[in-house]
């Protein structure tokens, strides 16, 4: 249940909290309580009095819900502002292939408006011969790049284990989709002060998602945005995945964590990724992430959807444009 | 294959016609030929000569095939261009309810820029027991409606015997989600004259749906458009189906048919169905199909996914905006 | 609702139908009456008091639940018994491809036990440009080559049109998977009372199967069987389809029909069909429907997935074991 | 590539190394050389000479491959033999919920002729909020109520961190689905030589699951069996998944590992598990593990899907029984 109090808030938190102690989680947030797996009827009569509002039926992803936490939650990183009616452009190579690609990179990412520089350092590949990223020397890589252009980092981390490690270099965990319930990681990210960008899995339901994100909430860390990258369907031979587009606002309207779109996983072919970028902002995202690559053809991975540098230059152009119209609308 | 000709083309196309007759189906387009199932081998080496290209591997859905019809298909009506930089915008109720319901609802569609009625007098509803359309008083009433509103009119038509009946009253013959592999309803509406707008099934993929264009094209009607409304997936609690915005700029680059799409079946809740028709503006579309009622709580069908008049003007609104900054960038 | 009456019951029945005449459709089934979109706040007290059991809740597809008609339906041709403890084979061919020809399968598939003659005579292809089947003289062929051996006939009717020409020599007729939710047609079988094969359309839920089987019911045609014939998911490089057996058993809790498999479509690779047979066999259907070929590689359509005749001897056998394994349980 | 070598085999696999060493990675199995990435245009005529077969296109999962590996594995513990023609029945509940229900559990579990003890002491819970296993002391409990009867332990393990613990009580590690692609998991089971059951991800691929094997065997560690337990579908309205029963055949024809399903997870529903599990031997599957419980209203994780004992005796013996008509065809 969620109580959101009108006066005496302190006081009658206090109460809840006292009331419950040992027994069930609580949350606060400003004015409004959470707590998991109570209902009114375990709720004194005093209580319900100071209350404006009483919500009995509450989804299990308490925190990430808006009826929870009204108003968008924007994230603050050293160069960029995540959410609300900010558009964020994060751009880079799926894989840093070496210190000289990823500064070049870094620097074809900058000029299209981009603050925040993705590369891979470890790469969740399908098969175990695959080129399995460069490890610490990437993130070494990386950060230097991202810090020359000014920009943040975000990088994606694969285990528990490795989270002190990546954490040294990134500012934002990326969690990748065959690992959205991974739950031994989504509990070690929570357990840090650095945002997480959470990656919808391919078959992952949008209450699959929160609660995904709830893991990570329930350690501490609020700093939570969350991905659309295609999703699995019956359809794939002309896309990589299908781009759930109808996720952007049914997420907006259920959570306030920031959405951003990865047109470049949802379509898995370049020349179909602005297309999906432009209407993902179009349908109200708070930014894009997206692959770029100087030479797709000998890209160490994903190649076939990396925007080449003049590519990209049109797609922010195009994001920005868009977002602006989107802007004017509210 | 496709046979380009460069020079004396009407003398070579009637070689390659004399060639195949009676054999093999040949299809001409200015200075394209098909010939289906043929292959460059069993072509003589002067033909070859007289090609500036040949294209030996062609889609079984070769008139709907850019390779076959390079430009794009503009359907032009009483009141509409539908196609290439065009945006049409389709509007109506779901289901025609009355005479004054549907000359109410069309200057509602009328005001928002629509130049199409849309509803529905033969329903294809999942229960027998549903509401099953006015028939052919609701055909009078939409047509009356659109009339006094300088409109066309769309309607759906459910089978073939119908397909007469329909065609006394509709500018757009309209083939539904559930028909659209009813290969004897596309055959019959494949003889006439008439626009057909063609609904993706809710499995379909892209090149079901482009094989059953080919059914209509066959009969020697090439006035067709598509129509995404959303695919079946795994997630459902939230959208009636998934939006697969992605059909919009892979059907795009295969075919020469105008591409629509319809946020109302694609979304079912009427609080997305804006952000998913700005989005397929964004991606590219050349319109949107749409559902409006006064009164959706009292609609006779879809009620939950039907724009009021107030937001369906704003919707009108944004399409116009983000259709004019996509045409910028051409 | 549901009405189960027990006592005065042509009384009671005759009571009702005064009460809802004109407003209600109403079927009764023995002791069982059901009302469609009345509730049971409609009901006078005195029938209230006759009944034993009350159903307010009741499915859309009122006449195919088990709540309306709780024993098996077993469906009697000439030579076939369909349903309950019963295992019925059907094989053929897929397509009727001459009159020696389908003469040969048909004593192939009597000699596996088949009582039921399958073979299309009008085909829905994906392609325009494919063959459409041999028409008439197709059906005529199957007539006759059942005849010859003593068996029934089932034959796809590809639209509402042609069901008085397929009528005149089908003792079956099959509504394919694409034609599920032709209404028309639906509508059309519904009307004879000759026995219906509905195929589950490629993306049908469970109630869009029995709701699709209730268009015919309404018509007056109980004789009804569903065939699960495989669904589209995302994996579909190694099979077809996938077999969706979990819908045997569901569908047997929810209705009275029949059920059969079909492992060709399902599977869409001969090698793959009998494992496919016997699992649903052992999944509790009343029977599968297989399409067998003497000469797969030079089959007019879907030749992977036949079966050659010694293939079919085999499978046919492992069916039967497994159904008196399964008979054994009851 | 694979080389089949037909004579002097240990002297041509020495030359294969050396030949590629520190290139490419080398897998022998008997007569059979797998070369990951090489084909064989890299081979010297010498060493084609000596071989019986070449295979150029190699599966990724080269090691998963009948081509590398033709004969079935079989696993050997303490108490079973997984693989082949045995049938292994796991059985247990859901979670391990205090000593005293496991040791309960185990001696039903022994009855119906289970020889492995299933049960989680670490449970992948959708929810941070619910019930999320009992930790050491449960994998205690359950490693003590599997040594009182006699029975092999089955438990999941759901990070790297946890395999040295966990190793110290199972004699399987089980990889839940959510985890299929977790990599660092696999490798750290592949570490070991301790068996592991991996289970398909929900919207994971034959072959996305067969390369997720390949990470286990790389790291050493070939004793592997596949769960099939159900995908996700746009249908699960009465199943909690699609139970994909083509994957047994279509696996059994690609890999050598042994294939067991999990009716359970599949169905979701308690009264559908035994037609799915008799499917599943019939289609194959060298065996099945299910949930039991014995108060499933009152389970702490998925009652509805648990069979009661007298239902699990039923299901385990109509197993049986088809598992020998499925031995006597072979």
């Amino acid at each position: 249940m969620i109580i959101v109090l009108k006066e005496k808030i302190a006081e009658n938190v206090a109460k809840i909290e006292k009331l419950f102690a040992g027994q069930k989680q609580i949350f606060v947030h400003r004015n409004r309580v959470a707590v998991v797996g109570a209902s009114l009827a375990d709720l004194p009569a005093e209580i319900k009095q100071a209350a404006t509002e009483l919500i009995d039926k509450t989804p299990a992803a308490v925190q990430a819900s808006r009826l929870f936490h009204p108003e968008n939650t924007v994230i603050k990183t050293a160069h960029s502002l995540i959410g609300a009616a900010n558009m964020t452009i994060m751009a880079g190579p799926c894989s840093v292939e070496s210190q000289e690609h990823i500064f070049k990179m870094a620097q074809v990412a900058k000029q299209g408006g981009a603050t925040v520089l993705r590369g891979g350092a470890f790469k969740p590949r399908t098969s175990p011969y695959s080129f399995q990223g460069l490890g610490e020397a990437g993130l070494k890589y990386l950060r230097a790049a991202a810090d020359e252009n000014e920009m943040d980092v975000i990088t994606e981390v694969m285990d528990d284990e490795h989270v002190p490690l990546v954490a040294k270099y990134t500012d934002i965990f990326q969690i990748g989709a065959r690992n959205m319930q991974n739950f031994s990681l989504l509990k070690a990210v929570g357990q840090t002060k650095i945002p997480v960008a959470l990656k919808r899995g391919m078959s992952a339901t949008i209450d699959d998602l929160l609660n995904a994100a709830e893991y990570i909430a329930a350690g501490g860390n609020q700093q939570i945005m969350l991905i659309e990258r295609g999703i699995r369907t019956f359809d794939n031979k002309y896309t990589r995945n299908t781009f759930d587009i109808g996720a952007v606002p049914v997420l907006q309207q259920l959570t306030h964590y920031p959405v951003i779109v990865d047109p470049s996983h949802a379509a898995g072919y370049w020349d179909l990724v602005t297309p999906l970028a432009v209407a993902g902002i179009a349908a109200g995202a708070s930014g894009v992430i997206v692959e770029i690559h100087d030479d797709p053809a000998h890209a160490f991975s994903d190649g076939p959807q990396a925007l080449k540098p003049a590519a990209y230059q049109v797609m922010a152009q195009h994001c920005q444009q868009v977002q602006q119209l989107v802007a004017s609308w509210k």
